[in-house]
């Protein structure tokens, strides 16, 4: 078969293909009999496949230049693999532990080989819906954060070395494009896609649409998407994109990275935990309350923030004499203004976080695309209730997000809102 | 001569090199005898030689590998003849009144071949420091920078037209990090390259480098500087960079062009209107106390900004249903609503100009560049009093810029300083 041009793989041609290629058939220690292939692709974009042998194992995704869950009416450049190729391997250079390794780009064929991530790694946000606990997430995701976003920085970087990814990053436009759009504009304006539990939320997203201040607001957030260029962010870090066992936290799927503001990963993550919490209540059964869950998931939003603001502040210290061009040892060597400086900077991330985290809670829910913790409520006026507490707070701290100086402001403000 | 390498040229072998070119020797009509050559090449980095024959005439400006004022210790990629050539065609089709046409570009060669600005244009700085009123300098000035600004902004194009050229531009880092250092490093430290007017500044200096304040808000400026693709800013708006006479105004230079924050290039053309502002008590003599023309500048500062407002207001009006990311019509479309995100996005903008302008204000001062508005004043005791009262308000200005809420509390505050 030939393969130097692009074609969709399926079961068989993948096996022809792996034979190609030294890095995967070793993995398999070159032995094809018996071998299990599984397409498990539940996203909306692409084509995953679990190839596993007697003797390795390994993941095979495809992107194909539509989407997939809509069709080849609605194309997407396949470029995409490209540039989720490149993330995970800038970020698995800064943060090993949580960035699963890449054995294969094949930039024709849009197809990452890499590590498979065996049972009992599941996709967090299905453990969150199942009231499952893990005791060292806060830990892994605040390393995680810290770690690629201040060394993808001018924290960590020369203006030189900064600009030229900036601008190889700028060609993942389509990408960036399609969230600007279903996080930025849809859910502010009447829109083919947006859809909400109906009729119990028509008036709220009526209300979002009418609502001036936060428009001013998501105007704002937006701006800042497609201008600030702070760091090579994941642009997708919800709970679906993460993987993880009570030992283990995976950061997959970065196919949106690009150069954008640090909150918008840090705010994605957060989000995606408060509307876990905001949909407890409609999971729970009896003799299952979901109660102590529920406090655990507010310990991880707090956790996750304080852990991630001490780690980036700890790298900062390491750091502080290296080639970063943020802050000038020369300038900046004295600790009373190396705190300010830090403070000054951490505060307005933090406002940042709070502001896309908000924005990405809004869009699950009068937008086009949902989250199955919500979805997963089969009683519908249930599931609104839940939804509308969400939103109550969601747009609470994108207007309000400048008044909280401390997560535990943010915590006290989802608990008042139940 | 062979000019499929870069040579230098000179007087003798730019003859040579303009037959080899059409759209320059069409220019003169192709008759080389009696052409003038003049070098005229006052700035610190190029060769620019002005041509005239009897029957047409233009401008050659040649980029060199080094700093011309330093020499060939100090590099200095001249791919930046590249950017500016771009720049002056992008500013000048959004612009053509403010922007002198180019006639031709060789890359290989790094030349321009450009409009020449036939006397009397000369250069705004010198008119200045002479003393001349040039009433449509706000007028013109405002026209440049609304038009060169919003129309390489996300306000006027899409994402994907501005991403790619936010790529391009991150190629001229080199003179990006010139900037970082000369502006926002240096005269925050101890220097080789900084000087000011010693011994009357020598406290004044180290109290700059000694001022957390000051530091913390040179940092967000920085970063800012860095990190913000808002448009396409010329990048050294500074008098220098503009030729006048009574009826026009045209802006050269743009070597420097990336995409940065707006304020940028306001704030540049601002701050050394303060600064001329502030060297004219240097300038008086006997029967010409400057009192007036001190007015006039003033006058200037605040027309600038309250056109440029204006006029980029009016063309967000006039573009409002058009393909402009920022604020789509089915969002923003209602005038209440319309209002509330201009006015938050020119005070933003607002504050972002002083901060730039009192950055640059400072390290024409106490950097290594300092500006002929006060070096031409003989006496340094004289000198340095004008200096240190500009280096006051700059002061001011860049710690307190949010306090502003119009120009004409700068005016006032600069008023109150003198």
């Amino acid at each position: 078969m030939d393969f130097s041009q692009f074609r969709p793989l399926d079961e068989t041609s993948l096996i022809e293909y792996i034979k190609t290629v030294p890095s995967l058939s070793d993995k398999l220690g070159n032995k094809f009999d018996g071998i299990e292939i599984k397409e498990v692709g539940d996203g909306n974009l692409n084509f995953v496949y679990i190839v596993v042998g007697s003797s390795g194992s390994f993941v095979i995704k495809q992107a194909i230049p539509y989407v997939r869950c809509i069709g080849e009416s609605w194309p997407m450049t396949k470029e995409r693999a490209y540039f989720e190729a490149v993330a995970l391997r800038k970020h698995g250079h800064l943060c090993p532990n949580h960035v699963p390794d890449v054995y294969h780009f094949d930039r024709t064929m849009s197809l990452i080989g890499m590590r498979y991530l065996e049972p009992p790694h599941i996709i967090l946000r299905k453990g969150l819906i199942a009231g499952i606990e893990y005791p060292l997430l806060a830990d892994h995701m605040s390393e995680y954060m810290a770690k690629t976003l201040f060394g993808t920085s001018i924290l960590y970087n020369s203006t030189t070395v900064h600009k030229e990814s900036v601008a190889e990053f700028c060609g993942n436009v389509e990408l960036c494009r399609l969230t600007e759009q279903v996080v930025f504009s849809d859910p502010y304006k009447v829109s083919e896609h947006n859809r909400w539990t109906s009729p119990y939320l028509d008036r709220d997203a009526e209300a979002i649409r009418e609502d001036n201040d936060l428009k001013v607001e998501i105007a704002e957030l937006k701006a800042k998407f497609i201008e600030r260029t702070q760091a090579l962010v994941h642009g997708d870090l919800h709970t679906g994109s993460i993987m993880v066992t009570q030992e283990s936290t995976q950061v997959i799927d970065p196919e949106f990275a690009f150069y954008g503001p640090m909150g918008f990963d840090i705010g994605a993550f957060l989000g995606n935990l408060i509307l876990a919490f905001f949909s407890q209540d409609g999971h729970a059964v009896e003799g299952n309350d979901r109660k102590a869950y529920k406090e655990w998931i507010l310990r991880m939003i707090e956790e996750t923030w304080n852990l991630f603001r001490k780690k980036l502040v700890a790298l900062w210290e390491l750091h502080k004499d290296g080639p970063g061009e943020a802050y000038l040892p020369a300038i900046y060597n004295n600790p009373e203004l190396q705190q300010l400086v830090q403070n000054k900077y951490l505060t307005e991330l933090f406002h940042d976080s709070l502001g896309f985290g908000a924005a990405k809670m809004i869009r699950r829910i009068v937008g086009v695309a949902h989250v199955a913790d919500f979805e997963t409520i089969k009683d519908p006026s249930k599931r609104a209730e839940c939804e509308r507490q969400a939103l109550e707070l969601a747009k609470l701290v994108l207007k309000k997000r400048r008044n909280f100086n401390s997560i535990s402001q943010v915590i006290s403000a989802i608990r008042e809102i139940q």
